[in-house]
C-alpha cells in the first residue's frame, strides 16, 4: 500500500505579512524507490526566518522558493526503506527535507546524525544550521577577544542564544537583546549572559549603554532596524558587525539607519554572511558544537509544534517572535 | 626681525553648516628656533573634507580641534631657517603644517617632496593624502577585478577622481557620481571614466541602473546619504563598499539608508576606514601614484583659492561642492 504523504506547498506569496492562507496543504502517495534513492520519515522539521526571504520573489543569494512545490526547510529524520548502499534503514538524517511528512533522497545532502549522543532536534538547533550560522559569525568574521564587549539581537532564538554562549565561554561580555521580561530572564539566568536587554521596554537606548560601560566591540545582528540602529551608536573603533538576519524588514519593511556614520567614524567592519556558502566549516563547527552542548557549555530551549498541519501557524509565529528557543514542528 | 605670521584659529563649534565666523585671523610673531626644529614657509594649505569633523566635540576617530588653537591641515612648504641636521633651507616639505603661513617643528611627520619631478601642490592631492586615501581603500579593500564595475561618488574630487583612474587602469567598468553637468563632463572626458551621473538631476537611479548594466562591485563612498542608498539597491553578490567619507552628513545630519538588507541578501563587505591608520602603506603608494601622475594615467584638476586671508571661505565652498577638483590655499 502506497504510503500517504502530508505536504505543505507554496499558495502565494504575501504582500506584507505572511498569512496561513499563503500555503497549501496536500496529501499525496509517495512512489517506490528508484535504485539510489533513499525514503526518509521525517521526525523534526525547523523552521528557520530565511524561509519568509525566501517567499519573496525578489533577487536574493537564494532563488525564491518556487510557488506550488513543497516548502523548503531542514529536517531530522530515519531512513524507513533504502536503495542506496550508503544509508540502511533506521539510520537518523539530517538533510533539506522541505516541510512533508516523507520525503525521497539520492542521499546528496543528507548527513548521518548521531541521536544516541544527543537528541535528534539538536541537529536542527544548536548543533545544526543555526548553531553553524552562530559559530561562524563570531568566530569567522567577529573574532571576538576576551573582554571585548559583544551583543546579539534575538537573544534568545536559535542563533542568538548560541552566539552569546560562544562568546561567553570565550571571556567577552555578553549582551542580549529580547523581546519581552521572559526572554530576558531565561538570557541571563540559564544562558549565562552578563546582561540582557528587552528592546520592548522603554528606555532601550540607555539601558544598552548601561549594559556596555565599555562600549561595544562585536555586534551579532539578527533583527535589523532601530536595534541595530543604536548598537551602531554605541560601537568602538575597529568593531565588528556580523549582519546575519534581518528579520525585522522580511515583511518588505525599510529599516532606515540612522548611525551609519559610526562605520566611518569607528572604522567598522560590516559584513553580511549565509552559512551555507562555508561548508568547509560544518565539520570542525559540529565537533565544537556537539562538545560544547554535552558539556553543558550551551544549554538551548525548544519551542514544539505538533504534527505538520500546523507548520503555517508556528511559523508565521516565529517571525512574530512568539517562540522561545528553537521553533521545531514534530512530525512524527 | 621677527616674522609676522598669519593663521586661523577655530573660535567656535558650528552647530550645522560651518560659517567664516566659526574661525578667527590671528598674527603672530615667530618667535627663535630651537635647536633641532626648522621654520616652514607656507606655499599650500589643503582643504579636506575630514576638517569639518574635526570641528565637532564628538567622539570620533581623531580628538577634536581644540579651539582658539590653530587648525588643523596638510601643507607643502619650503624650510626657510633650519637647526635640525636633517633638513637644508630651501628643501620642500610636506606635512600638518596648518592653516597658518609659517610654522616651527621639530621635523617629526615632515616628509621631503621632490617639486623637481611634480608640482608641489601635487604632493597634497593625488600624490598625497587624498591619492592614498584613494590608493589604499580602492586595492587594500575594495580589491577590484578587472572587468568588474566600481561606483565612486564625488568622482571629480581630491579623493574620487584618482578612485576611478586606477580603477579604470585596472580594467575595471568605472562609474562616477559628481554635482552638476560640468563635473560629469570633466569625469568622463578628462579623466576617462565609463559614465558619471548627475546627482542632482532627475531620474538619478534609473541612470545609475543603466550605467550599471552588470550591477556593482564595489562603491567607494565619499558621500553618504540618498547616493549611497541607491548604489547599495544595485550591489553583485560579495560587493565591497569602502566608507572613505560621509560628506552628506558632516553638519550633524542623519543619514538614512533604506537599502541595509543588501548588506545580507549580496553578502556585503563594509568597511570604514582612514589612511593615516596605514601608514606602512605610504611609501609603496606614493611610488605608484607618483608614477601614473608622471605618466599622465591619473589626472587632476586643482582649485586654488589666493591667500591665507581665503581659508575659512574657499573651505565652507569645499563643504557644498563648490570646488571641482582638489581644494588648495596658495599661500604664499
Amino acid at each position: 500500500m502506497p504510503v500517504r504523504n502530508k505536504q505543505w506547498l507554496l499558495e502565494s506569496r504575501p504582500s506584507g505579512q505572511a498569512r496561513e492562507s499563503d500555503f497549501r496543504l496536500r496529501e499525496a502517495d509517495l512512489s517506490a524507490l528508484h535504485d539510489g534513492q533513499v525514503l526518509v520519515k521525517v521526525h523534526y522539521l525547523s523552521l528557520d526566518p530565511y524561509m519568509r526571504g525566501r517567499m519573496n520573489d525578489a533577487r536574493s543569494y537564494a532563488t525564491p522558493q518556487p510557488l506550488g512545490e513543497v516548502m523548503i526547510g531542514g529536517t531530522v529524520g530515519e531512513i524507513l526503506e533504502s536503495k542506496n548502499p550508503k544509508f540502511t534503514p533506521g539510520e537518523s538524517v539530517v538533510g533539506m527535507g522541505g516541510w512533508q511528512e516523507y520525503f525521497v533522497s539520492d542521499g546528496k545532502g543528507l548527513m548521518k546524525a548521531d541521536t544516541r549522543a544527543l537528541p535528534a532536534s539538536v541537529y536542527l538547533g544548536c548543533v545544526g544550521m543555526p548553531g553553524i550560522t552562530a559559530w561562524y559569525g563570531l568566530t569567522h568574521i567577529g573574532r571576538p577577544k576576551p573582554g571585548e564587549t559583544v551583543v546579539v539581537s534575538a537573544a534568545s532564538g536559535a542563533v542568538g542564544s548560541v552566539v552569546g554562549q560562544l562568546a561567553r565561554n570565550k571571556g567577552c561580555r555578553t549582551v542580549g537583546i529580547a523581546g519581552g521580561k521572559a526572554k530576558c530572564t531565561y538570557v541571563t539566568d540559564e544562558l549565562g549572559f552578563d546582561a540582557c536587554i528587552d528592546y520592548k521596554a522603554d528606555g532601550f537606548f540607555d539601558k544598552l549603554v548601561e549594559a556596555t560601560p565599555n562600549r561595544i566591540d562585536v555586534v551579532f545582528e539578527n533583527v535589523g532596524g532601530r536595534v541595530f540602529d543604536a548598537a551602531l551608536a554605541r560601537m568602538n573603533d575597529f568593531g565588528r558587525v556580523i549582519i546575519c538576519g534581518m528579520i525585522a524588514g522580511y515583511d518588505g519593511q525599510d529599516l532606515p539607519l540612522k548611525n551609519v556614520g559610526s562605520i566611518l567614524t569607528n572604522r567598522l567592519l560590516v559584513q553580511g554572511f549565509i552559512v551555507s556558502e562555508h561548508m568547509e566549516v560544518w565539520p570542525q563547527a559540529l565537533r565544537d558544537l556537539a562538545g560544547y552542548v554535552s558539556q553543558g557549555k550551551i544549554k538551548y530551549r525548544e519551542t514544539i509544534a505538533q504534527g505538520i498541519e500546523s507548520a503555517p501557524k508556528a511559523f508565521i509565529g516565529l517571525l512574530k517572535g512568539e517562540n522561545f528557543g528553537k521553533q521545531l514542528v514534530k512530525v512524527s
